[in-house]
């Protein structure tokens, strides 16, 4: 049991849960044998969709859980009334050092406001950024941050760049990343206060590889692979990817059905474009790491399957392999910052 | 000549000038008989391009500068040094009282600040937004601000909402235009402190049809007509929606390519396809208004054609015809405001 990773699953989060979350830690367990996971939620449910699957027994443990946080609810009123939910519990694990990381597909308010009053931040770190992958034409890039702790400081921005790049380089396997600060311009002077007070520390930074701004019209180009923001303008970023490419989605698909000619082609052309089509979509990305604190928590998309599941489970093993957080802890305060301290 | 709506054109500004602005100010003027233009820029390239069309000479008028200032030069340097540019002069014009309105294609960081500095804002004006229209599945939504101004005040998003319904019911000729606030959440209580502050000050407008926080996945839905947001939001929303719109459409002719079977579809797809993604072009939407000003300025998009130029001029008389400065004035002061101010 010693050297086995251990993933807390919230087993009734998201829209296909219990069933796509049961499926996917068995999945993943099947791939790994030094992984070890909790299911927290119903256990009759949960036991019911384990009888589907043969698995390795010795190595699952059902926590149970009376209680299912709903998306609609208020985060931290759900975080303190409902002690005995699959989230909460699944949490206890990581909080009580039982388990290395958290894994969920339900509310995305509830995933941040209990990672971090319940697992608490690692020392040094300000503020724990959500940082999901998008995807780009060169591959993904992680924005960050996209949580839900808006008006940030530039010595936040400055954590979040120097997490994202220690994320992409041992995560993804990204040499020396490339990190840029969103702004409205390419010129250092340009932006608002922050981004002008943000750009001149991520250029002193040493231990990161920083480009220059990044303006939003380059994101989808894969410019860069760590987008440093505040959360608000994150946020919108993150949405707005769904929504224009939901939108011309719908536009691609009613120009392809507006003519007999058009139909027929679009039959020919289907196979072909769903496939790469694929690669653009934001929900096939699904684990967000919410990075900086003392165990990893993974928020997986809300319509997350069996797949979104598993390879979120997966990520928790490269992450605590790659000793991601002992990384973090080092680089958070920079030499220079050590000497001001006096150490 | 005194009923006429006068239109000062830079025709120097822009990727395709001075031929498609001149095209576009020729066309404008067989459209309408209430116009007259002026070129502002080099003269004997402006008569050649006029010489190849039959127009009204006695609505047309060349106004000779030497200058042309470029994209990529400092806003401010460049309308301090090039007194002799066309933008300058066609500017000149508008402040002069000469003419009702500008447009021009050219650099956007020069237009904004000569717009604010040579043409100076309407009386009650705290700031003068750029509001460009932006594609949606239902048509199209005016995104205020995308200027060059950031950190605003919530009474500069108030006076927004207010300048950008009006222009939406009198030039758009949307009745009673849906606004909204680009927040990260719809409950009144979510957002940064900008947006919390700004939320109440919106719900008590009586002027204003506010429908409450939008967040960006619903921007590209069409879910309302005026878009409220500081201009560092708005920027990153232009151009992302430009950015994500470029690179899955990068991924559609990919897909389409792929395959023998998929290049042949693509054929027959192709023409429909064209036609229905044109309504999701940013760049067709050419004209933003930058609002608030003594005169109208627009922005027309660097790239556009005879067609664009025509309409951002003929958008000029609309403008005019409707009276919307004088309505704008009538609507920076509400009747709280005013008696506040003991009016």
């Amino acid at each position: 049991m010693s050297d086995m990773i251990k993933v807390a699953v919230d087993a009734m989060g998201g829209d296909n849960a219990p069933a796509a979350i049961v499926k996917g830690a068995v999945d993943a367990l099947q791939e790994r044998d030094n992984l070890f996971v909790y299911l927290a939620g119903k256990e009759e449910a949960i036991r019911q969709e384990l009888s589907k699957y043969s698995y390795p027994q010795e190595r699952i443990q059902i926590v149970p859980a009376s209680q299912v946080i709903e998306t609609g609810e208020p985060p931290v009123n759900a975080i303190r009334g409902k002690k005995d939910s699959s989230l909460v519990v699944a949490l206890g694990l990581v909080r009580k050092g039982e388990a290395d990381a958290f894994v969920s597909a339900g509310s995305t308010g509830a995933v941040l406001v209990g990672g971090q009053v319940m697992v608490g931040k690692l020392k040094g770190v300000e503020r724990a950024p959500l940082a999901p992958l998008i995807p780009t034409l060169k591959g993904s890039s992680l924005l960050i941050d996209c949580g839900a702790n808006v008006d940030a400081r530039s010595s936040h921005l400055v954590q979040f760049a120097r997490m994202g790049s220690i994320y992409m380089e041992n995560v993804m396997h990204i040499k020396n990343p490339r990190v840029a600060l969103v702004n409205i311009g390419a010129e250092e002077e340009k932006g608002n206060a922050l981004a002008k007070e943000t750009y001149p520390l991520l250029k002193a930074c040493e231990d990161i590889n920083f480009i220059g701004n990044i303006e939003a019209r380059e994101i989808p180009e894969g410019k860069a692979d760590v987008i440093v923001c505040e959360a608000f303008v994150g946020n919108v970023i993150l949405k707005l990817y769904e929504g224009v490419a939901g939108a011309l989605m719908k536009k691609v698909k009613a120009g392809m059905m507006s003519t007999l000619r058009s139909k027929i082609g679009a039959l020919l052309v289907k196979p072909a474009l769903k496939k790469t089509l694929k690669d653009f979509d934001v929900s096939e990305y699904g684990g967000a790491p919410l990075l900086g604190l003392k165990g990893l928590v993974v928020k997986s998309h809300g319509s997350s399957d069996a797949n979104e599941i598993k390879n979120s489970i997966l990520q928790c093993i490269q992450f605590k392999e790659q000793k991601i957080n002992e990384k973090i802890s080092e680089h958070m305060n920079t030499k220079e910052e050590r000497k001001d301290h006096g150490i």
